[in-house]
C-alpha cells in the first residue's frame, strides 16, 4: 500500500462528500454522522487495524456542505493529519468520564442550526459503534437536533464503486486468484485442515494482500457441514471436497470467493453438484443487467439450481462488496435494491448435496451498463481434482 | 484449534454462565441480552471469522437460571449445535422485513416476566451490534421489560481469567515471542515496512497462530510518528528504530505487546528512551498488586519516566487483554477500576523522543495474589541492534 493515508487522492474523497451531501439534501439532513469503519475510511481515508481495539469510539460528521469533521481520539491525531481533512478535533480516550461525547456534541451544534435533522445510519447491515449509553447522553446534548436514519443515504452512494475503487479489488481478487491455484501444491490426503488454512493465508500474504481478515471453508465428502467455521485439525481424506473462502484485503479494499477441490477423487454426487453451481453462476453472469432488483439475482440463480434438480441453500446466493467483507444488497427473496451500474457484487449459489452437507461457489463481478464484468478470474468449468 | 466450538469443555462455559447470572442477581436483572462476538465466545463457545460480515446480528439470551438461548441467523445452525447450548433458535438472514427481531423478541418474552429489567451492555468499550432502528423496535416489543445497563455485571465476570483462559492467552504470547525472535533474520536496511509487515504475519502465522488480527507499527530515527497505521512502502534506513506490534489469535484468544529493534545503529537518545520504557515497565511489574487501581498502573509507570527525564505520552499506559486485543480496564489517570487477581493486563509505558517522534514498550501479565506474572517473554533490557 501507500503511506497510509493516501491510498487515493483528495479528489476521490472530495467527490465521496459531495455525493454524500447530495444524498444528505435530497433526505433532508444537515449533517451526517459516521461512527463505523468503513464509513470513516471512505470519507477520510483513514484506514488503521486498530479498529480490532473496542476501546474507543471514532467519529467524522459530514456537514451539508464543504469538509467532513474528524472528532477522534488523540491516538490518531497524527495519521488523520495525513489525511486531506483539515479539522481535527481530539480528546484523550478511553475516558470513563466523558468519551468525546462533550466534544462531538459541541462539534454537531457548531456545524448545525438548532432545529438540524442528524443523519446517523441505523438500517440493516449498520452498527453504531459507540457505546449506547454515550449514544443516549449525545441525544440530550444535541437537542432540539434530531437524528434520522441515513442508512440509504450513505448505501446508494457507496454502492457505486469509482473507477478507482473497482481498481482496487481487483487487485485484491487477483492476490487471492493467485493465492488459489497454489491449493493444488498445500493440499494433500492426511493434511490437517487448520495447517491448510494456515498455509493458504501465507499465501495470500506472500502474494500481496496486507492482512487476511477472513478465511473459512471446510472438507468432507459431498461438501462441508458449513461455510463460516474456522478450520478444525482433521487431516483430509480420499474424496474430500475441500472449499477455501477468503476476504483478503489489499488497500482496504476486500475479495470474497472461495474456490472447491475435490482430494484424489469425488464422486458423482460432488461432480454434479459443482457442475450446477457453476452453471447457476453462468446463468447470472449471463442475465444480471442493471435495473433488476437483488431478489432477481436470487431467483435466477435459485431457478437454474431447481431445475438441475438440486436444492438451493436458504439465506442469500450473494452480496455486495467492497470496504466490508460483504456489503448490501443481499441476494435473497426479500431484498428489493435496484442493481445498479458500478455495484461490485458476489455471485455465490450454494446446495445442500446431501443430509448436512452443502457445497457453495462464488465469483466477485462489477455490473456494468452491459452486464456482469468478473473481477475473479472464473473457476474451473468441472471440479478440480487434486493428485 | 480443536473442532470448533469445542475449544472449551462444556463444564467452562457453564461456570462463566453461572458466574454472569450470580451478576444479574446482583444488579436485578432478569435476562442478559449479548450481540458482541466477544461476549458470544465467551458464553457458547462459537469461534467465528464471520462476524468480518456486518450484514448480519447475532443474539444470545442468558436466562437469570439455566441455559443461555441462542437467537441466531440460520447461517450458524450447524456450528452452533456443536457448542454445548441446546435451545437455537434460527431465521433466514438477512431479512429487510424483519431482520430476527420478532424472534428475539418473542424469546426474551419467553424467558422473563412482564416487569423484567433485561441487562445490555451499553457502557465503555462496548457497542450494540445490531442495527440502532432494530434496537427501538425491539423495545417495543417487549414492553413493558426494560433495558438496564449490564457493562458492570458482564466486565466483572470476563476481566477474571481462568486457569484455561491464562492458558490460551499464555501460548498466544508464546507464539508472538517466536515470530519476535526472528525479526532480526526478516528486517534488513533497504527493505520496505510493508514487506516487513508481510513477513511478521507469515512468522505468526507458522508459529502457530490461527489468523493475524492486529499488527502495527513504524521506523524511524528516535521513533515513529504513530503506533496505529498499517505499513506504509518506505525502505527501512540506517538508525531507523523499528516498532513492531501484534494481536495474534489463537483459539480465540489475543496477545498485544510490541517490540523495538536499532536498524543497524542507534543513537544515545534511542537507547536512553529504551532503557526509561524498560525500567518503566520492570516499576509496574514489581509494583502492581491486587486492590491497587488502573489509575496506580497508568501514575507508577508516568511517575518513574518523569523522574528518569522523559515525557509520557497522554492516554493510557496499558490494558486489559483477552477476547479482543484490548480489554477494560485502562491504565489512565481517570480510570478507577480496581486491579484483581486473574486480571491479564498489558503494561505499555510511551515517551516522546523528540518533537513528532514516540517509543513504546510492552509486555503481557497475569496479576497474582503475589503480583505480576509475565505471559510474555520479557524484552532485552537495552534496544537490540540488528546487523
Amino acid at each position: 500500500m501507500g503511506n497510509a493515508g493516501q491510498i487515493f487522492p483528495a479528489t476521490e474523497h472530495q467527490a465521496r462528500t459531495r455525493a454524500l451531501q447530495n444524498q444528505m439534501a435530497e433526505h433532508g439532513q444537515d449533517a451526517l454522522l459516521l461512527t463505523q469503519a468503513a464509513d470513516i475510511f471512505y470519507v477520510s481515508g483513514f484506514l488503521t487495524r486498530f479498529w480490532e481495539s473496542p476501546a474507543r469510539p471514532w467519529f467524522v460528521v459530514v456537514p451539508a456542505a464543504g469538509y467532513p469533521v474528524a472528532v477522534i481520539p488523540s491516538i490518531g491525531a497524527e495519521p488523520f493529519a495525513r489525511t486531506w481533512l483539515t479539522d481535527i478535533r481530539t480528546w484523550d480516550a478511553p475516558d470513563p468520564l466523558d468519551d468525546g461525547i462533550s466534544l462531538l456534541a459541541a462539534t454537531l451544534r457548531d456545524l448545525t442550526p438548532q432545529n438540524a435533522t442528524i443523519g446517523l445510519p441505523m438500517g440493516l447491515e449498520t452498527h453504531l459503534r459507540m457505546p449506547l449509553a454515550d449514544h443516549a447522553r449525545l441525544t440530550s446534548a444535541i437537542a432540539p437536533r434530531r437524528w434520522a436514519d441515513a442508512t440509504a443515504a450513505v448505501q446508494r452512494v457507496r454502492e457505486i464503486k469509482s473507477d478507482a475503487e473497482v481498481a482496487k479489488i481487483r487487485a485484491t481478487c487477483a492476490i487471492a486468484d493467485r493465492a488459489f491455484a497454489q491449493v493444488p501444491q498445500l493440499a494433500s490426503v492426511g493434511k490437517p485442515l487448520d495447517a491448510i488454512f494456515r498455509d493458504f493465508q501465507i499465501a495470500l500474504l506472500r502474494e500481496g494482500a496486507d492482512w487476511v481478515s477472513y478465511t473459512a471453508g471446510g472438507a468432507g465428502p459431498r461438501g462441508y457441514s458449513d461455510v463460516i467455521s474456522p478450520a478444525n485439525a482433521n487431516p483430509l481424506t480420499k474424496g474430500d471436497i475441500l472449499m477455501l473462502d477468503t476476504g483478503a484485503v489489499k488497500d482496504g479494499y476486500y475479495c470474497d470467493f472461495d474456490r472447491n477441490f475435490a482430494i484424489s477423487q469425488a464422486d458423482d454426487v460432488a461432480h454434479r453438484a459443482y457442475d450446477a453451481l457453476f452453471a447457476a453462476t453462468d446463468a447470472a453472469l449471463t442475465a444480471l443487467k442493471p435495473g433488476m432488483l437483488a431478489c432477481d439475482a436470487q431467483r435466477i440463480m435459485a431457478d437454474h439450481l431447481r431445475r438441475a434438480g438440486m436444492t438451493p441453500l436458504g439465506g442469500r446466493l450473494g452480496h455486495g462488496l467492497g470496504l466490508t467483507l460483504t456489503e448490501w444488497p443481499s441476494f435473497t427473496t426479500r431484498d428489493q435494491t435496484p442493481l445498479r451500474e458500478g455495484m461490485v457484487l458476489t455471485l455465490e449459489p450454494g446446495i445442500e448435496t446431501t443430509a448436512g452437507r452443502i457445497m457453495v461457489h462464488e465469483e466477485n463481478i462489477v455490473l456494468r451498463a452491459s452486464g456482469c464484468e468478473l473481477l475473479s478470474t472464473r473457476a474451473p468449468a468441472s471440479l478440480p481434482v487434486i493428485q
